[in-house]
């Protein structure tokens, strides 16, 4: 695609930095907003491609996704994971049978060798989703969960099949020191196009590190010449969505909107300028202040399209107050 | 499993051979029992192996069968298939959503080394079925139609995307030279504990032929202390299923029972004892006889479980007239 205009870049995890990115879609031009996907929480079960956070954007972007279980899609049936089951098959990945076309599809391009950025850029035709989404890489990138009682497990491992029931120790990124940006997230680094950055609100740990950790993504993002903008993706001591507080509390740390600031600040000194906080969280926004990022304190729960399209617009205006 | 009894050995191809296999499965104890299967019709798909004939044993004998269909599983359900062609992938073999199951298990476990053979059993076992069905060979043979136009096309391209309408010059079996017997059917042979076998009434061409001609069976099976009789495929000038009379014309033959013993005759001399005909053929019995073949007329169309039943106990009580 060619770019007419500076880009909306959104960096995204799964469900909750899904609905955001719909907000975005909803009022960014097509062209002018690409949405960068981690992909740590792929894997292969069953011989098939999994990408969990690609297909989240996928299907809510599309119009697609099932609101009720919060993951797949909508009038989704079950009859292969059913009869799997019957065969003594592995069925502890809820594989849909609408969901399975995504998966056997992207698996035989794969295979075929094409990329996974160019089998994403396919089905998201396919599907009629005009904005652009991209995997963070197209090489393998695993995120591993090393548990305190020393076992490591995949992600989808800890989060489906254990229920993010293991007290985790640490994670780490098995094949990032090699792994290199999409070529379509390098050219819109390399372009310096930008004209916001907006961290979606999503798990810091495993959903945002991948992609900021990847090929010092991270420094490239603080030298560009835009704003980087966070959604705390915890709100009143929880996370909405996805095992973030819990994890917070076994790597030490308050499960508080203030230590996802203070998280970033440590880790990515310099990277985030303005830190969305949620109305509930607003007596933090001074301590914000204190760590150097500017506050900005709105209502960040999207429980319906107005919402999401809300936070979106509170999202830009503060970027472009930061940008002044 | 270790036999404890002389073993009817039956070859088959898909449906008409797993009627005549349920039928002998009604009869004949599990524990003497074998249906070695064509695998030529295999091929992979999507990145699926998909193997037809086999999973139409499976089908029949488990009584999952779609007897709507003549293919696949009963209540089965098309989601998959739906997506994937909105997904804009392959669609043009019918994959039901409960079918899939198998084809992915199946993929899964051979990708980790399991062979056909175990993986077969395996799906058998979980389905309940008692009958041992084995594949003809672990090893890849891809059955090849040669057509008038020039174009050589893998069976399911013929048989399935293209409707058998390509007229065909010629058929070959790739890989058959390298191909051995899977250890169960070798087993079988080696003990010489046969005391029947029964060339169900499967296409001689595409789906008896592999089997025959794999690592010489057909002079293994010749030299069996015991009668072969074939059933013939071909009732009054017409298949009752799939393309064998239309690939009997395109082969310059008529497409007749007569034609069928004539082919096995001049193909495999001194295999097929008995020749069971249709007694709407019973016209043709003399000039079978005069083959070397001795004929036996009955009612050989199978519609329900009583015809597969009674022809099961015809075909073994001429075998067994046969012994002497």
């Amino acid at each position: 695609m060619v770019r007419t205009s500076p880009t909306v870049l959104a960096l995204s995890g799964g469900v909750g930095g899904a609905k955001l990115a719909l907000g975005l879609a909803q009022i960014v031009p097509s062209d002018a907003l690409t949405v960068v996907v981690n992909t740590g929480d792929d894997f292969e079960h069953l011989g098939l491609r999994i990408c969990p956070d690609l297909d989240t954007l996928m299907y809510t972007l599309s119009g697609l996704s099932n609101q009720t279980l919060g993951w797949g899609q909508q009038d989704e049936t079950w009859q292969f994971l059913d009869a799997l089951k019957r065969l003594g098959g592995d069925a502890w990945f809820g594989l849909g049978d609408r969901d399975l076309a995504t998966h056997v599809h992207r698996t035989a391009l794969l295979a075929q060798g094409d990329s996974l950025s160019a089998v994403t850029a396919g089905l998201m035709h396919a599907l009629g989703v005009l904005t652009q989404v991209v995997p963070m890489t197209d090489d393998n990138v695993a995120t591993l969960i090393h548990c305190q009682n020393g076992e490591t497990l995949s992600f989808q491992h800890y989060f489906v099949r254990d229920r993010c029931e293991p007290l985790i120790k640490g994670i780490s990124f098995q094949g990032i020191e090699t792994a290199r940006r999409a070529p379509e997230f390098e050219q819109l680094i390399a372009s310096g196009d930008l004209s916001q950055i907006i961290i979606c609100p999503s798990n810091p740990f495993v959903s945002v590190a991948p992609i900021l950790d990847l090929a010092e993504t991270w420094k490239a993002l603080k030298a560009a010449d835009c704003p980087v903008v966070l959604v705390s993706p915890i709100v009143a001591g929880m996370a909405l969505k996805g095992p973030a507080a819990k994890m917070m509390t076994e790597l030490k740390m308050p499960s508080t909107a203030l230590a996802v600031a203070q998280f970033y600040a440590d880790t990515y000194p310099g990277l985030v300028d303005g830190f969305v906080l949620d109305e509930a969280d607003a007596m933090s926004a001074e301590a914000v202040s204190a760590l150097g990022l500017t506050p900005m304190v709105t209502q960040t729960v999207m429980k319906n399209l107005d919402d999401k399209q809300a936070l979106a617009e509170a999202v830009l205006r503060f970027s472009d107050e930061l940008a002044g």
